[in-house]
């Protein structure tokens, strides 16, 4: 039977798979619920968007989406507390940023409403999937991408939104090991690195699996033009602890400004943490390992949430870090996560009943 | 029935759709041929591709090509003789650079074998779409995209490579305006701009709509860092004719090393011309049209063949380039087009028999 929830048409499945999923034992992004939304853009216009059964994409093999990248996605994840309640964490800027991304690669924006309705009405039509344990959350993929035909190299005419859920574990096992990119870059000044663009990904692959055959993790980004600049840990902001002060590098075109990241910024203030937002030189952070100054460095992301880094690689040396009883990190980890979880008091109201 | 043609199986379509199609009024990538070459990447190898009716693709919502761009392409061209014998224009230089992007991607590199028969195969299967009329050609779209499934940002462990075929017109109707860009960039030092990765292509979008909003057919790409360099222009190298010399960029990590830029540089060699491979500065080419030195510019890739530029803008004013009567790009481009269609002599060994 179809009916409205939200004035959101829902076409339910036949059967349910959530009876298939060990929720002790979640991967990250592997199994996916039993729905997903759906919307159209076709004759220059969203079309109402509909919780259908989740189920293949059909296409055309000229669908831009093959041939030009044209894809733009979210990630955001969904917690649900004792009550069964469920929280979101600032989705609205997640609306926002997929807006921003889609308009630099020239796909349609869409209306808040359409996002927004149609994210709470998935929400509460696969509540079932949200898993409670502690580490674990729904992550909720909103992506819009090109379908439209054609092998012009231009904008296409159609594209699909859609969102799928995957109920997931932790992203990274631990704590992580990053290595300081020399040769490659993930984005170039005036391009498209503020943008969560599906070709962004795709380029930091290569580098990637080249740090993980040296045994590390991550990389971490530095600018495209002499790489004296540290920017971002792949999909990660960076945050480096010299003595007691908190540096991240300011948002740019070229760096995609993370919700987390400015949340852990506003979080790390309140507490009476010194932050400064500024361009962070490679050689500060090697000198600063090398003379003790340097206490903690950890990546900033909805996936990974807060990521420590146990040491990190430059020019074939490793520096490792000290392990700190109080350290930033855990504090930043477990305040960012009581709030999203509703554990805890939100001063800053920033959680989101779906 | 089917059947195997050159080691690879052909299943035929049960109906043509060729009599729906206007051969004299063809479009760019508009319309495709009856068949289309599909080859799976699974369990870490590629299986034996085959030719198939064109028909949908069929994927997970997951599937990586919706999230993390990874995908690949080339362009290519097969043109029909007055015999019907049909060619194709050094096409293992596609292949070759399909696996380098392929590479930078981190998605798996094609055996040659699967490449070469698989096109021959298929253009023998779709033979009667090839147009004979002047200026058209069957475009030859080879590409590979990330099918495997996962919202972990990482390489994908599913692929599928296809080729699909679109009887095409000319690329662009006449002599094209550019502008030179000031702000965007396509690409970085040390990141994906001579791949042909689908990416690089969705974020040229956005710029050349604010240029043809302006009256400009095409951006001119300079570099990322002062936007000092002229280097590419969309889907073509590009060319600068200064007195009698004729200019074009080197190929970098930024540059796409195109084969109609490389064909151009031999033929224009083999003529006498003289030939510059060297950075060109925005500043040079704007004195040079200020003093009348500047006698030519134009773009050359497969799509577009040889592109006439008539004028270009950079900080809003308009340079307009002279009208020549014995000019390099007609030559260049009769030259080359005679060569591909089999019209003159091939001393380079560039025709390929189908
Ligand atoms: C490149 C990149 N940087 C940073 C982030 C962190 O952003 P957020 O905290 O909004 O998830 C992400 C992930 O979303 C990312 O992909
Ligand atoms: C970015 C870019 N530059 C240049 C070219 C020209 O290359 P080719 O002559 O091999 O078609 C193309 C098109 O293929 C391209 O996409």
């Amino acid at each position: 039977m179809n009916h409205l929830v939200n004035d959101i048409e829902v076409i339910k499945s036949k059967a349910t798979k959530i009876h298939d999923v060990d929720f002790d034992n979640l991967a990250f992004g592997k199994v996916y619920t039993d729905h997903m939304l759906e919307c159209n853009f076709k004759n220059g216009k969203w079309e109402e968007p509909k919780v259908v059964p989740y189920q293949p994409i059909i296409l055309d093999p000229s669908a831009k989406i093959f041939h030009y990248g044209q894809s733009v996605f979210e990630g955001m994840k969904a917690y649900k507390d004792n009550n069964d309640d469920v929280w979101l964490f600032r989705p609205v800027d997640n609306f926002k940023r997929l807006n921003i991304s889609s308009k630099r690669l020239a796909m349609p924006e869409l209306p808040e409403a359409y996002f927004m309705e149609g994210l709470k009405t998935l929400l509460q039509v696969d509540k079932d999937w949200i898993p409670k344990k502690e580490g674990s959350s729904l992550y909720v993929r909103p992506f819009v991408f090109a379908s439209g035909k054609g092998f012009h190299a231009s904008p296409a005419d159609e594209y699909k939104f859609i969102i799928a859920c995957a109920p997931s574990g932790a992203y990274f096992a631990g704590k992580i090991k990053v290595l300081i990119e020399e040769k490659y870059s993930r984005s170039a000044n005036g391009g498209v690195g503020y943008a969560k663009a599906g070709g962004n990904y795709a380029g930091q692959f290569y580098p990637t699996q080249l740090a993980i055959e040296k045994g590390y993790n991550q990389v971490i980004w530095t600018d495209d033009v002499n790489h004296e600049n540290i920017e971002e840990a792949g999909a990660m902001n960076i945050f480096i602890r010299i003595n007691d002060t908190l540096i991240t590098a300011p948002t740019s075109d070229r760096i995609l400004d993370g919700i987390t990241r400015k949340s852990i910024i506003a979080i790390a203030e309140d507490k009476g943490i010194p932050v400064e937002v500024r361009t962070i030189k490679v050689h500060e952070v090697v000198e600063a390992a090398k003379n003790g100054s340097l206490k903690e460095m950890f990546g900033a992301g909805t996936a990974a949430v807060v990521s420590p880094i146990s040491g990190f690689g430059y020019k074939d040396k490793d520096f490792s870090l000290p392990e700190l009883e109080n350290n930033y990190a855990s504090y930043l980890k477990k305040r960012i996560t009581d709030i999203q979880t509703n554990k805890a008091e939100d001063p800053f109201g920033w959680r989101y009943k779906v």
